[in-house]
C-alpha cells in the first residue's frame, strides 16, 4: 500500500510545487484569502468532495479581526483581478473565506479531519535577488502580504492529500473531512469555523504544521504548550483643544493610553503558570499644540493555561476602564483573536507515530514536542475532545531560509511529501483508530 | 480717645505676654483646642461676653478633617491636666472648641465682628537653648503641638480686645463680636462656624493675621490673593497576599496609588489661573514580601479662583476613582479642609486705614498685599459679603526669628499691642463705617 | 500725501488679489516655499530692491525642523512644475527659503524693517464647495499643505508694500529692509534669519500679522505676552524581541516614552508665571506581538517668560533621560522649534498709534492686546532692542471664515489695503521716529 | 544503637521544650539574637565544644540589613536584662550573632555541619488567651519580635543535637560543626558566615527546617526550588519646597518612588522561568503642602533561578537610577538581603533516607518536595558543592497552629525529638557517606 502511496504522491510532486509558488506569490492575509479559497474549493469539487464553503463553514459574529468592509471589497476585486475562481469567489464575498471538503466512504466508520491554515502575515517579502521566491519569481505580488509562515505550503499540502484520498477512495472508511481556515495569524478565524459546527462531528482531528525548528525527515505526533492568548485592540477617544490656549477643555486620550500601557504592563505575575502581556502599538495625537483626543493601542495577553490569560485579561480590562475613568476619556475595546491551550490527546500518538514511520522520507518520529506560541487549531481540538473525539497538532520539519515570520522565510518542499504521505496514512488506516466514543 | 485707649493696651501689655506664653506652652492643634477654648469662654463671661460656645457656633456635619474619638478623649483629659476651666471644658467636649463672644452696647449701630483663630500646628517645637520660648520657658509641652503659626498671640490679641471694648462699652454703638475659630491650620474649621450661622447677623468683618512678612509697625488694611484650596485625604484598600506565592490573589494598593500620584501632578493647567496639586505624603504596604493592602495619600489642589480649583479637584476625583478601578481595589476619599479664594471690601479699606494712622506704633499703613497661601477666613467674609455686609482681612507686621511653620519660629509681642488697638478703634468708631446695607 | 497713498493702493488691490490667491493655490510649508520665495525675490528684484536670498539670510546651523533632504528634494522639484522662477530657485536649493529686499533712499535717516512669514500649515485644505477658495478656484493644490493662518496675505501685504515704497522712493529717508521669513509654524525659522544677521543694522522693526480676533478696520500697534516655547521631537530607540517567546531580550523603546509621557506631564508648575507642557503626538511599536524597539513623542512645552520656559524644558530633558535610563533604550531630542517671549517697545506704539489713524479704512487703534500663543517674530525683536532699536508687533483685523488653523479659514482680503497702507506711512515717515540710538 | 539514641533523646526531650519556650519568649530578631547566641555559646562550651563565635564566623562586611548600631546597642541592652550569658554577649556586640560549635572526634573521617537558624519575626505576637503560648506563659514578651516561623525549635533541635552527640562522641568519626546562624528572615545572615569561611571545610551540609506543609512523623531529605532573591532598600533624596508658594524650588521624591513602583512592577517577564517583583512598602513625604524630599521603597525581586533573578534585579537598578534622574533627586540603593537557588545533592538523598527510615516516630520519608519562597541556607550549601561536598535541607513535618509568619504560629513539639534523632544518625553514621572528594 505504501509503496503505491510513494509512487502517487512523488508524481504529484510538481503539482504541490506549483500550487505552493502560486499560493505564495499570490500571498492573501486574513479574511481576504478569496483566491486561495476559490482555487480550494474549485480543485475539491473537481475532485469529487462535497464542498462547503462561505457562510457555512463560517459564523459571523464568530469571526475576529475582520478587516474594514471597504478593504474587504478592495481585496475581492484584486482576487478577481488574479486570477480567483469567479464560480466560487461570491460564496466568501465579506470575508467568509473558509472551505470544508467532505469525502464520504460510503463504508461504516469513523469521520477523521484534517485542518490547514491558508492566509499570509501583514508583511513584505523580502526583494534581495538570493532570496529563493524572487529568483523562481513567485515572490509575493501583494504589497505587505507574505506566507512567512509557511501556510501556502500548508494549503498545498491539504489540497495534495485532497487528490490522493480522492484516488484512494476505494481504501476508505467512514469519512473524511477537509477543513481549510483562514485568519490563523491573529487567531482570528478557527473559532467561526468551530462555532459553525464544522467538527461537530469529528472523531479525530489532525492538525498540521511546518518548520518551527523541527529538521527536515523529522515529525512530531503531538505538539503542546501552546498559550493561551488574547488580542485586543483599544481606541481611547478624548476631546481635543488647544495646549497652550485651553488646555483645560481637553480631555487627553494620549496620557490615558500611556497611563494604560504602564498599569497592564504592571499587571501581577500569576502562580499558575507563565503570564505575557504586549502593548506592540500606541499610537496617538495629531498635533504636537493639540491635546491629543484619539489613541489606540494594540495589545496581547499569554498564558500557560486559559486560567491564566483569563486572570491577565481580567485585569487588563480594569486597566483599561480605569485609566478612561481617569481621564473623562472613551475608551472601546475589540477583541481581535483569542485562542486557548490545548494538549493533545495522549492516546492519539502511538497511531500517528504508527502511521508515520511507515513513510518514506522521515528519518525520525518524536511523540510529544513544547510549543511555543499561540494557535487557534486550539478552538478546533477543544471541541472534539469535548465531544469526545480525539486531536493532536502535527509537526513536519523543514529546512528553514530564516526564521517564521522572517521577511526572507522559505521552505524545502520536500516537507510535502512526508506530510502528505503521513496524512494520507492517517485517513485511509482510521479503522484502526481506538476511538473512546464512535458518533459516526 | 487714642490717648486713653493707649494707655489702657500698655497697662494690659503684660497680661497680653503672659496670655500668649501660656497659650503657647500649652498649644494645642485644631479640633482638641479645649484647655484654649475654656480659657476663653471663662475670660469673656468674666468681662460681661455673652459666651456662646461648642455646639453653639460649631456645626458638627460641616467639621473637616476632625481627629479619631479616641484622641479626642485623650486630648481632652490632657488639656483638663493642663489647667482647662472645668465649668466651660464640657461644652466643646468631643471637638467643638469654638468660641464667641457677643457685647451689646444696647445703643443701634452695625454688628462688627472680629475673628482670631486659636490652634497650634503639628510640628515639635525647637528645644535650642536659644529658641526664646525655651530660654522664657514657654516652650510647647505638647507633643508635636508648636504654635509656629502665631495662633497663640491672635487668641491673646482677641482677648485683649475683649477686655479693653468691656472697659470702653459706654463708647461702643451696635454689637460686638469677637469669634475664636479652631482648626485654621488645614483651612478645616471656619466652614462649620458659619454654617452655624455666627456671622449671619455682621455688617463688617475684621479677620487677622500677625507677621507673613510684614515689618513691624506697618499694618496692611486688606490681604488679598488667598488661592483656593481643598485638602484631602485618600485610603486604598485592597487585598494582601504573599508577593513569592501566590501574586495573583492580592489588589495591589500601593500600585494603585502610585499610579494616582502619576496622573493627579498630569492634571492639566488651566487658562483661568494658576493651579497646583501636591501629594505631599504617601504610605503604604506592611511588608516587603507582601502585596500592599492599604495606602494612604495626603493631597491638596490649590486655584487662583475656586473655579480653577474646583476644575483640579474634579479631574483629581476622576483620577482617584479610575486607579482604584485599574487595580480593583476600594478608595475612600475625605475632605478635611477647604477654602476659597476672597478679596477684601474695597469699601472697607478707607476706614481701617483710618483707624490704623491713629494708633500709636504704626508707622506705615498699606492698602493692599497680595497673600499667598490659603486661609479659611474666607468663608466668614463671603458669608458676609453675601448678606451685603463688608469684611477685610488684615496683616499686622511683626519681626520674626523664622517663617511661619518653622520649628524655631517666634514673634515680637509689641505687635499685639498694635492690633488690639487698631482693632479696638476699628470696634469703637463703627458709626463711621459706610455700609452698603444695614443688617442690624 | 495719504490720498495719494490711497489711490496707489487701490490701484493696486487686484494684484494684491491675485498674488494672494495665487500664493493660497500654491501653498508650501516650512522650508518648502521655493516658488514663494523665487517669485518674492524676482519681483523686489524688478522693483529695484538689493535682494539677499537663501544662504545670506539664512544661516545654515540655525535652521530648526528642517524636512529630510528627499522630501525637500522633491519639493523643489514640485515648486519647478508650478511656476517658480528658474533664475532665483537655486539660490534656495536645499531649504534655506529667506528673502530680504532693501531699499536704500540715499538720505541718511533710520534703517526701518518690516517682516512678514510665507510658509503654510501641514493641514489639507477643505474641498467644500461652498469654502471660498473653492469656488474662486485657488484652493491649494498641495496635498496636506494649506494657507491656513493668512500668511499668503502676509506675503503679498510685504510685496505690496515693496511696491508702493518703490513707487515712493523719493519720499524716503534712510534705508527700508523687507524680511520675508520661512517656516514660522512650529516657530522654527526666524532663528536662521537672526543669526544671519538681517537685523543687526535695523533701528525699528515692524512684525505684522493678520486676524487673531481683531476686527478688520481695527489695527493694533502692540501685541504682548507671546509665550516662550520650545518644541521637540524625541526618539527613543530599543531592542525588539517576540513578545512571547523572549521578551527578556527585548528594550521597550514604548514604555520608555510612555513613562516619559507621564512624568513630563508631571512636572511641577512654577511660581513665576504660567507654564504648559504638551506631548502632542506619541507613536511607538510595530506589532501586536513584538517589544517594540521604536518610539517617537512629538511635544512642546510653554512658559510666561523665557525663565518659565526653560526651567519646564531643563525639567523634561530629565525626565526623557531618565526614561530611556530606566528602560535600557537610547534617546535622541531633536529641538524643531524655539522662541521667547517680546513685548512690543513702549516707545514705538505711539509712532504706529499715529500713522495708522491716518490710514483710510482704519476705524479703531488699539495700543496693546494681550496674544496667546508663540510666534518667532520675537527673535528678530529681541535680536533689535538688544541692538539699542524698537520692535513691535502689529495686528491688522480682518474677518475670518473659521478660526486660524482651521481647514475652512479664510479671511477678508481687504485688510491687505489697510496692511499695506499703515506699513507704507511707518516706513515713509521714519524721519519722525524717537530713537534711543540711532545706529545707522 | 538507635535505642540507645532514642532512650537518650526521650530523657532529653523536656529540656529541648524548655529551651524552645525560653527561646521564643525571648524571641530575638535577625542580627540582636544577643541572649539566645550567647546561651547557645555558653551551652556548646559546656558540652565540650570548641566554640566560634561573634567576628570569627560573621564576616563584617558581608552583612546584609543591619540595623542601626542605637538599635543594636539597645537591644544589647535588652539582652542583658533579659538573662543573656555575660561572659559571651561581648563577643556578639555590634551585630555579630553567629555561633560555630566543633566536635573533633580525633579519628580521621569527614567533616559534616548541620546548619540551624535563631532569629525571630518582626511581627507582634498574638495575645489570644487560646494561642498555646499565651496559656503556657511563654509568649513573646519582645514587642514586635515573635518565633512564628519555628527557629526557636530550630536552635532547641541544635542544641538537642550537640548535646546527644556529646555524649556519643565516641562513636564520631571526623568532625562534627553545628552552625547556629543570624538573620535568616530576610536572607541576611548566611552570606557573611559563608565569607567568614565556616564551611570551607565541610564534606557534608544538612540544613534543617520543621513544618511548611510537612506532616508529623513525615521527613523529607531534600527541599529543593528556593527562588533565587534580592531584597532591597531605597532612599529617595530630594529637595523639598512649599507646594503652593515655590513648587519648582523643590525636587520630588514621592514623584520619583511612585515612577519607580510604576516602571518596576512593568519589567518585563523573562522565558527562562518564573520571575516575581514587588515594592512592598513605600513612604514619602512629610506634609500635605511640601513637595516632598524623601521617600523609601522596601522591594524584592524573586527568580526560579539566580540567571533569572539577576535580570529582573539589573532591570531594576535602571529603573531606580532613571526615576531619580527623572526628577533630579538622589537614589541610594541598600542590598538588605540576597539568597540564590541551591538543589540539594542527588548522592546525598539516600543516606538521608536511610538514617530517617531508622527513626522511632518517622511514618514517612520523602526524597524530594518543591519548596516555595527564599532560603539563604542556599549560600552555605552552594559554597559546600562548589568545594566538591555534598548538601542537602531538610524538612520535619510538624503541625502547625496557623502558618508559617502568622501571629498564631504554634508547633507540635514531638518534631524536636524525630529531628535531633535524625540528624544525630547523619552525624555518627557520617563514615558511610559516599563523599565525591573528601577534604578532610
Amino acid at each position: 500500500m505504501e509503496d503505491r502511496l510513494n509512487g502517487l504522491v512523488e508524481e504529484l510532486y510538481p503539482s504541490l510545487q506549483e500550487w505552493r509558488r502560486d499560493f505564495h506569490k499570490y500571498a492573501e492575509s486574513g479574511w481576504v484569502e478569496f483566491r486561495t479559497a476559490s482555487i480550494v474549493a474549485s480543485k475539491l469539487s473537481s475532485w469529487g468532495f462535497e464542498v462547503k464553503a462561505g457562510r457555512e463553514v463560517i459564523k459571523e459574529e464568530a469571526r475576529m479581526g475582520v478587516p474594514p468592509l471597504a478593504f474587504l471589497k478592495a481585496q475581492e476585486q484584486r482576487a478577481l483581478s488574479q486570477g480567483a475562481d469567479e464560480e466560487w469567489l461570491p460564496a466568501f464575498s465579506g470575508g467568509f473565506t473558509g472551505v470544508v471538503g467532505i469525502l464520504d466512504s460510503g463504508k461504516p466508520g469513523p469521520t477523521v479531519a484534517f485542518r490547514v491554515d491558508m492566509d499570509a502575515l501583514d508583511l513584505q517579502e523580502s526583494g534581495d535577488a538570493d532570496h529563493p521566491p524572487v529568483a523562481g519569481d513567485f515572490v509575493s505580488v501583494n504589497d505587505k502580504m507574505m506566507h512567512a509562515c509557511g501556510h501556502d505550503a500548508h494549503t498545498s499540502i491539504g489540497l495534495g492529500l485532497a487528490y490522493v484520498l480522492s484516488q484512494r477512495k476505494e481504501e476508505l472508511h467512514g469519512r473524511v473531512k477537509l477543513i481549510f481556515q483562514p485568519a490563523e495569524e491573529g487567531v482570528r478565524g478557527a473559532k467561526a469555523m468551530v462555532e459553525a459546527g464544522v467538527v461537530d462531528d469529528v472523531d479525530a482531528l489532525f492538525a498540521t504544521h511546518i518548520g518551527t525548528g523541527v529538521p527536515l525527515g523529522e515529525v512530531v505526533c503531538g505538539a503542546q504548550g501552546y498559550l493561551a492568548t488574547t488580542k485586543m485592540d483599544v481606541v481611547y477617544t478624548g476631546v481635543a483643544s488647544h495646549a497652550g490656549g485651553n488646555p483645560e477643555e481637553g480631555r487627553n486620550a494620549l496620557l490615558a493610553a500611556a497611563s494604560a500601557v504602564m498599569n497592564l504592563h504592571a499587571i501581577s505575575r500569576h502562580s499558575g503558570g507563565n503570564s505575557r502581556i504586549n502593548v506592540g502599538v500606541l499610537e496617538a495625537g495629531s498635533g504636537r499644540n493639540i491635546i491629543p483626543n484619539h489613541a489606540t493601542l494594540k495589545l496581547e495577553t499569554r498564558g500557560d493555561t486559559s486560567e491564566v490569560n483569563e486572570y491577565i485579561l481580567a485585569r487588563a480590562l480594569d486597566v483599561i476602564h480605569g485609566s478612561a475613568k481617569m481621564y473623562g476619556v472613551e475608551s472601546k475595546i475589540e477583541i481581535v483573536g483569542k485562542a486557548g491551550s490545548s494538549d493533545p490527546s495522549p492516546e492519539l500518538l502511538p497511531y500517528i507515530r504508527s502511521q508515520a514511520s511507515n513513510v518514506q522520507g522521515v528519518e525520525s518520529v518524536v511523540d510529544m514536542t513544547s510549543a511555543g506560541g499561540s494557535e487557534d487549531a486550539t478552538y478546533l481540538m477543544e471541541r472534539v475532545k469535548e465531544n469526545g473525539g480525539l486531536a493532536s497538532y502535527l509537526l513536519f520539519g523543514t529546512t528553514l531560509a530564516a526564521g517564521h515570520h522572517n521577511e526572507r522565510f522559505d521552505i524545502d518542499e520536500e516537507v510535502m511529501k512526508i506530510a502528505v504521505k503521513t496524512l494520507a496514512l492517517c485517513a485511509i488506516n482510521a479503522r484502526e483508530l481506538s476511538l473512546p466514543v464512535t458518533t459516526a
